[in-house]
């Protein structure tokens, strides 16, 4: 499952939706033990003035509902971007099995850059936690990004 | 302000609510600059079946759509337990400048506990954290609560 072309498709499909409305172009899908899409997110903090509406916290509620329970025991996480500490705190709290990401986040990414990871299996020892291929075309978007936001 | 007894009642209060509805029994609050509370909120995990609705993320929501905007940069927030590393990282976010906490939290707890508090100010520079008073009434209802789970 891991690396799935497809998942990568689409949390790149969600992190274009976050770049057309002007927010750092980040894309979260939940995926439950059986391969289905549960949970969808993009981010949106600056459109809904709410910090909370990271992509991976809108898809992991949506997941929440979806299976009517907080805990996602067989689900994986995939996200464009190393998620913040807010996020990580989210995915462990919900017991996500997986979180698969694609970019680094020297500034705030929380799973290698800000927080070393013996302290987050530590933390959260019964996440597995991989960074996949796919970064060239994450990366690109994300200068375009702030190369629009400079303007 | 700090440690405005006012404040503690009304978290206390708010932490009431949630043990009433069979929630872990945690409250918080929003403070901003001149002293009014902007944000309340209780733990609501279970009823609303969503790991998200922690007292801390329930009240910076609420404050953040009363400012309209995601950053509350005056703002202090009071809550009865120390947060989670996800509520951490939405109060590290969200820039508030103040974090009072009456009860350590050994388990979750990310400002002392599970974080060393040199990390957590090499995370968040900006964060003031301190503990208060009041642990006595928050652990006992913390305890009532554990011993009717129990049951």
């Amino acid at each position: 499952m891991k690396g799935d072309q497809k998942y990568r498709d689409e949390i790149l499909r969600l992190a274009r939706k976050a770049y057309s409305a002007n927010e750092v172009p980040v894309g979260a899908i939940v995926v439950d033990g059986d391969g289905t899409i549960i949970g969808r997110g993009f981010n949106q903090t600056h459109t809904k003035k709410d910090g909370l509406r990271h992509a991976e916290l809108v898809a992991i509620r949506m997941a929440q509902r979806k299976v009517g329970d907080w805990r996602l025991e067989k689900a994986s996480i995939y996200i464009t971007l190393e998620p913040c500490l807010m996020c990580l705190g989210a995915i462990g709290n919900a017991r996500i099995k997986n979180l698969y990401y694609i970019l680094s986040d020297p500034l705030f990414g929380s799973v290698a850059s800000k927080l070393t990871k013996a302290k987050v299996r530590q933390l959260f020892p019964g996440l597995n936690i991989e960074k996949l291929s796919g970064g060239t075309e994450v990366g690109q978007l994300m200068r375009e990004f702030f190369k629009k936001l400079r303007k």
